[in-house]
């Protein structure tokens, strides 16, 4: 007998590896936090043993799902300012408000908060794009979660720094310090074409390529940018940052919405990785990703549920059963984005769009031990014909019963393990009453508040 | 003091009245079914004492959900057959699997399993269109749940009639037997002009008006029935249902998708009902509803879930999330359909669309005692801005704690009281294996079960 530090058994094993193998009554075994076993309930148990054993039956057993593009603390403004154009969110509501309130302690609870939110629902790996992103990445890592965590640059005085140079320093320390981390990749993000000048935009780049570390960056998500980058460069944004240089395998782009076929090739060509984000597109009356043009494209592409303030959750399911949906309706053909490609996006396509692919995204020999246990014993998720199916249209992120991340538990029965979620609420009240108080947010039972 | 039977203590209330007024820590007395008085929580305490008092403490409490179009005991089919044309999903998966498997014990069992998903979204009243309604009637109302139900007419040989005629004989021994019952309003469900003939249509139509009875009926669900209406009719289907006298002021329309600004005026002119499906109509690629333009007309516009066969899932917090968003990105708007307008779809224009808006749909005086208690202490509704805002786009269906319909709880802290969740469950497996034997379902390890 060889011994694991962890197995799981029985249940539905939904791998999502390159053959869709789907394994009922099956085993994984975990060591050093990778797995090292994979098949048949009775061939693993009569080949390993292990302290902790954790039984599966009536869950299907999947890869942690990926979220490929979040700003974890704006958890504190969720639900603050909807329905308002997309111009009027930004500027009269949310860039005010962080201006106001964005401390490295509000980043630490409300990165913590997010994070209950995506264990709870299955998330394991997340990439963020926020400010101080040394407090996320210390609370990232507390929390036994992997993240791939983009210090954001900007060209105006943002909450952690004045000025883009001192953003670019604060980058540097960042890498420094986490570069070697088992769980975090630091990475940099500047925020977008539109509010980085040409000269920031390559500074961002060429620190991270410096570093090699990934790029993070918000791509042709509304039709303003389009307008901006045709009115000022005369090209898209793809091709505006194909132009400067920054298009490259070390690339994760959130949005790319206003994408055309040029775009999608240029994309395909420089190996980026696509993020959508369905959820907050739909809310935010962004437009409509090409999906199924990009994935015929072959293009690298995972899924993202935003901000909470653009969403308003940080449900990766919700946006599984939204990304199926919207590309359905969108193309008229209820067979466009059908239920396993959704789940593919949220697992191993999303893997490859972060360009992690070898490490997370499928249950498979050697590959990082990040997986979920979802349980399948609800009215809502009975009967079931097919899992995929089941899977995006039917379960709940609530339905995710255990999480375990690089080899460790964080989530057993639906009690976390790594985080204090009472605390983390009483936080989050405690940001409300001062958010509310510096915006003259109206009174709950004023009838105004409510318009 | 006056006595009640139910008191609900404490908790935000969202009456859904039309000065939408909000309440915190308010209080509701509930008496023979009927809400008799709603108030201050000291109010409410100072006047009234009851056997049963409920603390919802940290809960928004709201009027019971509406759900305006189901086909209930189609939950069996849950997940049977997805990511198909809606032809093929049609002729070659829900009809033939129709035939061969939907007895009564079929549709008593199906009902219950949808119920039990129902309540436990909060959903306390359902318009349903399927065969053997008696057999629903019966179990809607052991359940203790809300249901305005309807025999399905339709031109073929279905489950429960060989004939029209054998179906419309059934419609009249069921209205005679349910007629007045205080939970079941017996209705006539014409399925739709492209499965039914002129005059069974208007045969169906004449026996609900005889009666007194709703008639419930899809309407411009999908292109193609605009096609087949504009070459057999040269009308629209709405102008075709306008010429045979079929509008009126008992007509609930389910999908009304493809609805130009004549025939959302002639829907407005004969006051019918109309309700949006947006799972249902985004998975079957049916189209977008101009709810917008509907709403800016005036019309009585209610939200629902279709059948599980469809969509997948009966969860109304679901679809309003999804109507919202729907109609912001259909519309390039993010000012669209805002979240207390989903919510209203949900609620109280719900009840018009059904024309039940003197029984239910808001938190008032002398309206039956429908409520729902929802749960906002967990971190995906934490922090609260905006009450509309987290009920539309935080707050899950899982959230929903504990239901009262007509003034008795039928589930407590998540408990079911009227239903036994277990068996039903069950019994949906056995369900499942027959209808897997029967259609030769590739086993669930098998690759092709999930292409």
């Amino acid at each position: 007998m060889d011994s694991a530090d962890l197995l799981i058994i029985g249940g539905t094993l939904v791998t999502m590896d390159a053959n869709s193998r789907v394994l009922e009554d099956g085993a994984i075994a975990i060591s050093e936090g990778s797995i090292v076993a994979i098949g048949a309930r009775s061939h693993i148990e009569s080949q390993y043993h292990a302290l902790k054993t954790i039984d599966a039956t009536g869950s299907l057993v999947l890869p942690g799902l990926i979220n490929g593009h979040a700003h974890a603390a704006m958890s504190l403004f969720r639900g603050f300012a909807d329905d308002h154009t997309l111009d009027d969110w930004l500027q009269k509501y949310i860039f005010p408000a962080e201006a106001q309130n964005v401390t490295e302690d509000f980043v630490e609870w409300g990165t913590r908060l997010s994070i209950v939110e995506m264990i709870r629902g299955g998330i394991t790996t997340y990439a963020d794009m926020y400010y101080f992103e040394d407090a996320v990445a210390r609370v990232t890592k507390e929390a036994g979660m992997r993240g791939i965590l983009g210090e954001t640059i900007v060209d105006f005085p943002a909450p952690d720094h004045r000025t883009p140079a001192a953003a670019l320093e604060y980058a540097q320390r960042f890498i420094n310090k986490w570069r070697d981390d088992p769980l975090i990749t630091p990475a940099v993000a500047p925020h977008s074409i539109y509010t980085l000048s040409e000269a920031n935009l390559q500074a961002a780049c060429a620190l991270a390529r410096r570093n090699g570390v990934p790029i993070l960056i918000h791509i042709a998500e509304a039709p303003f940018e389009t307008a901006h980058s045709r009115s000022r460069h005369g090209l898209s944004p793809v091709a505006y940052l194909q132009r400067i240089g920054l298009l490259g395998p070390d690339v994760v782009g959130a949005h790319c919405v206003w994408v055309d076929s040029a775009d999608i090739a240029a994309l395909g060509h420089f190996d980026v990785g696509s993020v959508h984000n369905p959820s907050s597109n739909m809310k935010l009356a962004a437009g409509v990703m090409p999906v199924v043009d990009m994935l015929a494209a072959g293009n690298r592409l995972g899924l993202a549920t935003d901000g909470a303030a653009s969403n308003n959750s940080q449900d990766l399911f919700d946006e599984m059963d939204l990304a199926a949906k919207l590309q359905k309706v969108a193309r008229m053909d209820p067979r466009a984005l059908p239920a396993k490609q959704a789940l593919e996006m949220a697992t191993i396509r999303g893997a490859h769009a972060l360009h992690m692919e070898k490490e997370i995204g499928s249950l498979e020999d050697g590959k990082r031990a990040d997986l979920i246990l979802v349980d399948t014993t609800g009215p809502h998720a009975t009967p079931m014909y097919n899992v995929y199916s089941q899977l995006v249209y039917a379960l709940k992120g609530s339905d995710v019963k255990t999480v375990v991340i690089d080899g460790k538990l964080v989530m057993e029965n639906r009690r976390l393990l790594t985080l204090n979620e009472k605390e983390i609420i009483q936080k989050a009240h405690q940001y409300q009453k001062k958010v509310v108080a510096l915006h003259s947010v109206p009174a709950m039972s004023s009838p105004e508040r409510f318009l």
